[in-house]
């Protein structure tokens, strides 16, 4: 199967299920809690939570697959918190929650997403063992989530931040998720260590290049083509992975720092072309995703096994 | 053993612990997260978990304890996401969070801490199908907490709540979560699902009677005994079982909206004794109190079982 219909028919089943789950709200905060989540998205989390599960024992997904939406509910909760402290006022095409309802019920709002995220894996037709440590990380990983969100918040009061520190930041904020997606899947699919082990440190590795990736887009694409304006990161001075690149090349940002034409930005980009820092920046996420692809040799060779490595290049597909 | 003595020691062991999981914390978030939960507190919710593992299992919760820490760190947890909707500014006599580090580092700190608490529990030295059912239970009663907080909330825009709602209200904002404690101890310790049911609906009636206890302890204690306004309640308009009662009683209190003197409050008070409005108040905290306590009678005699009964009635003391 293709990948991109495999995604659409994930969607499909994920949004179904959801409207199972939550689909008759009975309270305000219900409605407040459904509200980004029934918002749309592309589901990636729940169909790398399937793809995981199916990888290791083909079929196993069928039975669990209510324990991957955990993945996506987590999601909605870190990003229903997050829109709350960086003030955000859309949202996948709609006004965000505390925009809504008020910051006191969105940040309750949050709050029960995060406590129906434990309670759908507990519910899981799994081994009690395995959905303990599923369990188990889905709560580290939102311990860790929450640090990526303090350092990308901290970062922004600071102009030296290092490559290794931005690396850390974006796999915890981004990475991670993708890593638990991956390995709860697998583990309540009976995987083994080796394999749950590997899954999840391919997830880390896509979700931080996606986050690379999403960089360059907004360095690269036109505002037309990714409905945001164009290099609003080096405008507002952000610690990227592409501005410590051309740090360490020796290239100055700050004067970049002000109001860019259509003509400043072409220059700009010529400027970093020429220094290589655009190439350096893409070859590290194709560097994450090469590396995250080879750790899936412990994996039976099977569709999903394929769909995941279509998964991975997927996720920094060059849309500019 | 007094049960005072019994809290006292629980308490020190509660620190002990604490400071073992979390005295070293490694991030900013971390100390944001630990400020609250190093500030004191009596700990009730890990002793009524202490008490409900050995009054199942004698000594059984030596081996548990630490999964004790979850109901206390999810405590933390709620208190300080309510302190940034109310925006509170002192707690356990020191700033509140986001007093301190701002709202969106107390937004995480909180989740921070909600993670630690499912944490906590799949650490436990139990059986791993006990675990699960304690995770879903934390998880259903952190929804809960989360909807009584939303509906004290909307309480504030009404005049017209009744006696059910309040109840409803308190039982989910203050009450499940002493239940949790109490089912969660005796779940780790292998009790019976009778005894569990038991201690669950134990830790709700006192949970909600400490609440209408808390009420009142507002309207009859002086300033210097309690720490805080007299009256406040009555004087914001407060629903409280105390308004709820009165308004049954056909006496109007929006004339007592009102900067209160000392006088005024001896006459609000005559007012509401007089009418049998505090004595029905008192006996209906007293109710759930004995009704807690009978539906013990499924524990064997211990100790623990009669420092339970004892914590009942500690919980609505009077003190004013």
């Amino acid at each position: 199967m293709e990948l991109e219909t495999y995604l659409k028919k994930t969607a499909d089943e994920v949004n179904s299920l959801l409207q199972d789950c939550y689909g008759d709200p009975k309270t305000a905060l219900s409605r407040a809690a459904n509200h980004l989540l029934f918002a749309g998205g592309k589901r990636l989390r729940p169909a790398l939570f399937k793809l995981a599960a199916d990888a290791v024992t083909p079929g196993a997904s069928q039975k669990i697959m209510q324990a991957g939406l955990a993945l996506e509910v987590t999601h909605n909760f870190t990003l229903i918190h997050d829109d709350i402290m960086d003030k955000d006022v859309y949202r996948r095409g709609q006004k965000t929650v505390h925009t809504l309802w008020g910051e006191p019920a969105a940040i309750l709002a949050g709050d029960v997403l995060y406590a129906r995220a434990f309670f759908l894996i507990c519910n899981a037709e799994a081994p009690e063992g395995a959905k303990v440590r599923a369990i188990s990380l889905l709560a580290r990983t939102c311990e860790e989530i929450c640090e990526g969100q303090q350092q990308d918040m901290s970062f922004e009061e600071r102009e030296d931040v290092t490559r290794d520190e931005y690396l850390d930041m974006i796999t915890k904020k981004t990475g991670v998720l993708y890593g638990a997606a991956a390995a709860i899947g697998s583990l309540l699919a009976g995987g083994s260590e080796a394999q749950v082990d590997a899954l999840y440190t391919y997830g880390c590795k896509i979700g931080a290049a996606f986050q690379i990736q999403d960089d360059l887009i907004d360095l690269l694409a036109s505002s037309e083509k990714s409905g945001k304006d164009q290099a609003s990161d080096i405008r507002e001075g952000k610690q990227t992975l592409i501005a410590i690149t051309a740090r360490e090349k020796g290239i100055d940002l700050k004067p970049w720092r002000r109001s860019l034409s259509k003509d400043d930005i072409v220059s700009l980009i010529a400027l970093l072309n020429e220094k290589g820092v655009i190439h350096s920046v893409e070859q590290e996420a194709n560097d994450m995703i090469s590396s995250a692809i080879n750790g899936l040799s412990v994996l039976p060779d099977t569709t999903e096994k394929k769909l995941l490595a279509d998964l991975a290049w997927y996720f920094i597909k060059r849309d500019y």
